[in-house]
């Protein structure tokens, strides 16, 4: 395996460090695929708040979306020999939490979560996939595509905020609250989970690598939160 | 035309009656295209009602269907230089109507109205679908298709009526409740919009072929129902 010859020879930044076989990538799979389904329902439930019809069905495909990434991780698993129900099992209570901590009360701040919390698991997979075995990235990759189904709220959130100043301080709390439980439940998450932590420091090198990881991130959530008009 | 050509020649019983150009197509799109929106957000939200993880994904996963179909519908009207909102807003009320009358009360009347529902709606549009032009019925069929995502229920369903009497008395009149809305908001839509009744009209020969095609669909329902262990 690449990813073996990589790793004895102490290479870091290359592709592949984690092997397809690694215990991790079972977690890592699992997690996704608890996330696509956790998505999927509030999703749907937020849609209501949604004041048109257009923007129900924006997120009703957003929510379809994210029912196709679960499928595919549902067959990477299976190829694996492994359950689904059984893998996502441990994540249930972290992902719920970050959704019932960050329950929105308004279809702005709805699409505001969209968006940056969309982004905020992007960027972290992404920088995971980059040092993970090429069927494993390729998995992983895939399933983070097709995020632009949610670039159709800039427009809306931009107009909303350029128009009133206190929505937007408010928006720009509710942004920073988002990246904040985000963080809050994926260090609750490696807590719990050795082989997913290991796989995460193997993926970005060390601790100093992981501490690198979430400044790039806090400065990719800043971005998009610019993007929004917010900030 | 082969519509064009079997119309003027009187045939009755051919594949190609309605033209691909007929005004109908464009309702019957439009319609196919609401209840998929409205058949995913019902999904979604009685999903809540399963008791198990692996029931709450089986639904998501039927709602993802629906969106696809969605989209096929959406591209089919956009190629006809329709917008698919403009044309679902005549059929909005009809469909939520239906919804809001058989709005399930627990996971048993939800699974019976996923089976049942999905039946009757795939035999009225199968039916129809016989007498489109090729280009317009292939779009129906694909559709129509992925119904067996549904097929989960039957299990549960026989399971849980075998054991109890009173259960299985009160989704037999449930399941003919199902039946009755449906009747009653298709009636509705066909007083509505002209261009949808000439084309059911011209699909299924004449007011005779109606009844015909409802007493057909009663008899494919009361199967369904056997299916289910009821009635």
């Amino acid at each position: 395996m690449g990813a073996d010859t990589s790793a004895a020879l102490g290479v870091s930044e290359v592709s592949g460090k984690v092997a397809a076989d690694d215990p991790g990538v079972i977690d890592l799979f699992a997690v996704l695929a608890y996330g696509e389904i956790s998505a999927f329902y509030r999703l749907a439930e937020e849609a209501k708040l949604s004041p048109t019809l257009r923007g129900k069905v924006a997120v009703a495909k957003m929510a379809g979306a994210e029912m196709d990434h679960f499928k595919t991780l549902e067959q990477a698993l299976a190829a694996r020999g492994v359950d689904v129900f059984d893998a996502m099992a441990p994540f249930v209570r972290a992902l719920d939490a970050y959704h019932a901590s960050t329950d929105p009360s308004t279809w702005l701040e709805s699409m505001v979560k969209f968006y940056v919390g969309d982004g905020i698991a992007a960027d972290f997979y992404t920088e995971i996939a980059d040092a993970l075995a090429p069927e494993v990235s390729e998995v992983v990759r895939d399933v983070l595509a097709e995020t632009s189904h949610s670039e159709f709220v800039v427009e809306e959130v931009r107009t909303a905020v350029a128009q009133n100043r206190s929505e937007r301080d408010r928006l720009t709390l509710w942004g920073r609250r988002l990246l904040g439980e985000a963080i809050t439940q994926a260090q609750y998450v490696m807590a719990q989970r050795d082989e997913l932590t290991d796989l995460v420091l193997t993926a970005t090198g060390d601790l100093n690598g992981i501490a690198t990881l979430f400044e790039r991130m806090q400065n990719s959530h800043a971005e998009r939160m610019a993007v929004l008009g917010l900030g």
